[in-house]
């Protein structure tokens, strides 16, 4: 089996504030998220060789999808940049790409940077996207909230689990964004304001879904033989597993509407990279694409956190709270961060990384070595997830 | 320096017929390319671990930009597949991708493909493109017809080239397209008739201006100790530049409208990695991005195969017709095929695969060796150059 592991490293790390970025353009967001990447790093922008820039629509911010925008907002000059897009995994597949090149041998230092500017025409945004370019459930006047929404009353009525278990995800979600000074949402909120909130799409009111936001974040990767001569923290790619089928998977007659398959399949590529037989006990944390309160239980029976039908009790035990023994979403998640689309997977890999590195302060996870970063599209269309460890 | 060069070898190319396929979905043409190639290179579709779709705008038919058009074409099911966008370049960095994945030892066997569907809403889908998302010169309701245009006057006031010679690049890349059962136009077309065909935008009529059209083209890359138990007659990547900046850099004082920057730093990284010295007298051939008739002028001198100013002169003394020192266009260019976008770098690579292997009949350059593929986007924002060799 052919794997990443241990080929490539990362050496730097940056993350904008997210939220209402309404005084922040979509070339200052990439300046901020590379900027401090290079910091942390100690490089220079100029010393990256090439570049992967996620962005799933540029042209919500009048950008094109291209590399030039990030050339343009660097002053960079003929520099090699793809824009890499797939949907809302997008960010960590542009961290996938710059990996692979790294592997390769044929570049030493490579930015991976993600962005979207979201806010400026909000969730219309999507929306019309998905009439206008005929999304095969999206497309026909349905949301995301209603795709998820059908996967929560599917999820409870055949296990038998209450709306209360749902919500208790935005609380514990919200109790780690309520420490993070990056994310958009920095507070707590009640298990009584989840379950009163307006509902979007029965039975998932506003609380139980991320909002719509600006944002960007960037890692730089290099091979692990430079990256010990850069910092004694960097820390290893373990695995990168993507996993991409078709959007009408929804309509196959046997989908249950309980699960995604992409993620098992991505989840599974990278746990045969890493040589994982037991992530529920090996992870140390990991951080998911909770972009609705139910998709978190359904990723973690995807990615064998919980044997199928049994994902809410890792809610109900608090398994997967900041003193439990698989902290998920430490950083808030998206339900505290939202989803700037490209941005989300590079979001993810700046908390892992920060937290193997012992860097996440009153939300450090004690002894974190191997943690997991997983990024959801389509909806259920495809998932990209990555194993990350301490050197 | 660190390069691509014998790291990775093509070993099966496909590629459709291009033109109007009204009859033909945008699925039908992604299945018509990989299907040729898989049956070039001897393997099923199955067989590919990972794939690289170069797709600038497929929601011109409806399509999202995410791998996944491509694996629902193909029917596949949880295959790590990546879309790949920048602007007119976008097919052959769709192959720079796979050619790395395949590198860094990950993958064994993997695609690139490149489509586009264009016919269906025709030019006005790039002028209303150019507008909406804020194009810095184009969508100011300039055009790429008027742009390019901008260029040939300034040459011939500069060099005092009468426009002849322009017609004289459309004649050739003509004659050699009518021979080509895949191209888009297969007839030739006399000097007279480009220079009394309607006017676009002085001093480029429509015989300038390469069409709109319909098309996909594939290739399937391993590494060579691969390729050699596959078929004897596999083709070596020798090396691929890309160099991205912005689309703004023709809005600077300096620029000169006498050729692009970023094929000039493409050009020069795929020579390095390649170690040519000489493109003129080393290669056998090229097939480069002729848009339009002056845009193949401006690359002969960038791509150095003429000093500044002399480019016209292997036109005139016909350096690069099929009898010539130096073919150019042996498949007929842009000229004879149009530029569905994605698809035209992969278009150029199959041609170069086929001479390369002597396969291509009445069009074979005798003893072709070594070949360049050019490929351009923007423009003027960016270039990726591809060169390639026999084993």
């Amino acid at each position: 089996m052919q794997s990443l592991k241990d080929k490539v490293a990362i050496v730097g790390v940056g993350c904008t504030k997210f939220g209402e970025r309404f005084d922040t353009g979509f070339s200052d967001l990439l300046i901020e998220s590379v900027k401090e990447a290079c910091e942390d790093a100690g490089v220079a922008p100029r010393d990256l060789e090439a570049a992967w820039l996620g962005s799933f629509r540029p042209w919500f911010a009048g950008e094109r999808n291209t590399g030039s925008p990030l050339a343009e907002a660097m002053g960079w000059v003929n520099k090699p940049i793809t824009l890499v897009s797939n949907i809302c995994a997008t960010g960590m597949d542009a961290l996938r790409n710059a990996c692979l090149a790294v592997a390769s041998g044929v570049y030493d230092l490579v930015l991976a940077v993600g962005v979207e500017k979201m806010r400026d025409l909000g969730s219309r945004s999507l929306s019309e996207t998905n009439r206008s370019e005929g999304h095969p459930f999206l497309g026909k006047g349905r949301t995301a909230p209603g795709f998820f929404a059908m996967c929560a009353n599917r999820y409870m009525h055949t296990y038998g689990v209450q709306r209360e278990v749902l919500a208790q995800v935005a609380v514990k979600n919200h109790r780690h964004g309520a420490k993070n000074p990056k994310a958009h949402f920095q507070r707590e909120i009640t298990l009584e304001q989840v379950l009163k909130a307006p509902m979007v799409a029965e039975p998932l009111g506003v609380l139980d879904c991320c909002p719509t936001t600006d944002g960007s974040a960037a890692a730089i990767v290099t091979r692990p033989e430079i990256a010990r001569r850069m910092r004694s923290d960097y820390i290893l790619v373990k695995g990168i597993g993507l996993a991409v089928s078709t959007e009408r998977n929804i309509f196959d007659p046997d989908y249950d509407f309980l699960g995604f398959p992409p993620t098992k399949a991505a989840g599974q590529s990278a746990y045969d990279q890493a040589g994982i037989r037991n992530p529920r006990e090996e992870l140390d944390l990991a951080i998911v694409h909770d972009c609705f309160s139910i998709t978190e239980i359904l990723i973690y029976e995807d990615l064998q956190f919980a044997p199928r039908g049994e994902g809410w009790r890792l809610i109900t035990e608090g398994v997967t709270t900041m003193e439990g023994d698989l902290p998920v979403n430490t950083d808030g998640g998206l339900k505290s961060f939202g989803h700037p689309i490209g941005a989300s997977g590079l979001r993810m890999v700046y908390e892992v990384t920060k937290q193997l590195q012992g860097k996440s302060g009153e939300r450090q996870v004690k002894g974190a070595e191997l943690a997991l970063a997983h990024n959801l599209g389509g909806p259920g269309a495809l998932a990209c997830v990555g194993i990350f460890g301490t050197a």
